[in-house]
């Protein structure tokens, strides 16, 4: 039997990489490539103690099923840090979901037809596009600088495509380039997106993780029309294991994503919820948060200085002011996809992510993604040293 | 600003019950409206201690990102399950889903171009045409007696619509009839649906639960073709709050459904799926699900005899052989709606879910789905003794 598939799927294809990067699990491997938060730094002993107290709760309540939207409390909890991060929000505002990728997948459900443009930074989250290709979107990529989406391409794609529908947008250390969106293109982009009429979906989960410069506002705080889907993460501040992400959004838009959470899985697990909203009520999760950004901020800074030790001078690579991720740029030519292939994984013994996968539109071969939040400090200096010596040992390309 | 939907979200509504159902949740109200197990039964102290000791495991790996096929040893497991039933499974035949809810939204997902048609039980299970009407179907629905989904009609309607992709059915202790479809009729489906070249979506949350009769075999242990999609969930023999399911299919369908597992929300939570490995490992499920199958036989028979002794003579019921549910059947012209909104909740303050919203696309008025498993025996004789009352003082129709 060969199956009949719809041609929503045929966009749906497994990630060009997934074998390279599948590779890169080996433990003799020193990864750089996910985006994993520091697992020694995870809050294990207080996550006993809540999962202990809501399986213990009379009832049972945090075994049996629970409202769609989430637990109550929750929301109430959730609306109170997004207040405290300075953007209005109600509880009835907020949709608890399967980690923040859920509101990727509902955000294009609701609002892109087929062949529907999607405005996305080039490059992108990669995950964000595995999300979106269900919906069939054409995308439209802006470039970035060092201030992030550059806002005057904006302008001029918006002006190019009437059939846009969304703006996506990391707009805090962004995945890949780690780079941050500026107060003034924020502003920018809020006012083309009123013009243009188009929702910006703004994604988030690593925006409390900031290490350096001053907190920006949320675009969802400087939205005027309710047309800000903001989405939301405990995956990179408390664990990713427990999936809990969020969207806060207006009424009329988080209405239809609250269906469509019924629809996907009824649910997100109400254990999971449960014990993260007690974790909220008893522990501090903003000192926890600072215990993250200094201990980033510290390997972001073993990672750089390795990089200036060891890599070639004609390699670039992003400062970012918080979050996981560095962006290496090689000069034009460099294959780093093969060079992964060929040299890292094999010789070096270490693994990035290549950055052609994140370009929704031309891929371009030379970038790599570098993660330093994952691995210890020694393994950065190692693993850096080694991927140095493999550049300079091929030589300007 | 009013924001321009995608098309698919047409069909994308608010369950027209929906403010009917959310008044059952009064404490005050003896409901027997959800599909919820009994929170009394749940095993608690085994779930604190698997928790606390993934949690405790070195290295954090059960907080951390996991596979989004899910963990390799919980497939192994499940798959292990799946051959106790009868049925042939490898590990690699699994994917770990968000409850087997996310099942429905996938299948439909990879399989459904709009208008393409999917085949239902007439009455199916409400959930499933949430999950599916995002995928902009048309429905097919089968009539239905004490022996399942008449698969004579089902052969005219398959003969009718070409377009017919998925067969949906639930064929043990069906929602919400309680009803099962026979072996006899098992063997049919699969034939037809091996000649009409269409896939089966088997749902299965019930199929432990057997508490009278013989266990038959799973529609993919009789498939000839790899064209059934298996879908299995811990919901109602551990608990729903873990929001653990799976799906097992051949791997042509599999991969696909990997593929949207990962652009959905790109994995179940660790912790669970961890917690879920442990229990199974260290407990014996099948005990634990013999106590289910006792005390819900036993719940059953408290209800409907509490059901010959109070309600009129022309209210039918079925008396099912495993799961949750009991369909009550009312003379023609009685509206199960009406009468809740208007006798059953202010009057008798009793909740069932009024059956019309279970009709893909004749709605019949005059049924109702009892649940049986959630409530304790002295609120099940108490609520159906308000219930017959309040049905006797209405009259005959």
């Amino acid at each position: 039997m060969s199956p009949h598939f719809a041609q929503r799927m045929e966009k749906v294809e497994p990630s060009a990489i997934k074998e390279l990067l599948a590779l890169g699990a080996d433990p003799s491997i020193i990864s750089f490539g996910g985006g994993y938060p520091d697992a020694s730094l995870f809050p294990a002993a207080q996550l006993e103690q809540v999962f202990r107290d809501v399986i213990r709760a009379p009832g049972g309540a945090a075994m049996q099923y629970a409202p769609s939207d989430g637990l109550p409390r929750l929301r109430e909890q959730i609306a109170a840090l997004m207040v405290n991060d300075g953007t209005p929000c109600r509880p009835e505002d907020v949709l608890v979901l399967q980690g923040s990728q859920q509101g990727l997948d509902f955000a294009a459900k609701m609002l892109v037809d087929p062949g529907d443009v999607i405005v996305t930074e080039d490059p992108t989250f990669l995950g964000a596009l595995i999300a979106f290709n269900p919906s069939q979107p054409a995308y439209v990529a802006i470039p970035m600088d060092a201030d992030g989406m550059r806002t005057d391409a904006l302008e001029v794609a918006l002006k190019a495509n009437p059939r846009a529908r969304m703006i996506y947008t990391v707009p805090d250390f962004q995945n890949p380039t780690g780079v941050t969106l500026s107060l003034e293109r924020r502003k920018h982009l809020i006012a083309l997106a009123n013009q243009y009429d188009v929702i910006v979906l703004e994604d988030t989960p690593y925006r409390h993780i900031r290490f350096a410069g001053e907190t920006l506002p949320t675009l969802k705080s400087l939205d005027t029309q309710g047309r800000v889907i903001h989405l939301g993460s405990f995956s990179k501040v408390l664990v990713p294991g427990l999936r809990i992400g969020w969207a806060v959004a207006a009424p009329a838009l988080l209405e239809k994503m609250a269906l469509l959470k019924v629809a996907a899985d009824t649910q997100t697990s109400t254990l999971n919820m449960a014990a993260t909203s007690l974790f909220l009520d008893r522990f501090d999760l903003t000192a926890h948060i600072d215990l993250l950004r200094r201990s980033y901020r510290h390997k972001k800074e073993v990672m750089l200085d390795a990089i200036r030790q060891h890599f070639p001078q004609d390699v670039t690579v992003t400062d970012p002011e918080g979050g996981l991720f560095t962006w290496a740029s090689f000069p034009a030519g460099f294959d780093a996809t093969a060079f992964m292939r060929d040299v890292a994984l094999p010789l070096a013994r270490v693994a990035y992510v290549p950055g052609a996968t994140f370009f929704p539109v031309d891929e371009q071969p030379n970038h790599a993604r570098i993660n330093y939040s994952a691995q210890s400090e020694d393994r950065i200096r190692e693993g850096i040293a080694a991927l140095g010596k493999a550049l300079r040992q091929a030589g300007p390309v």
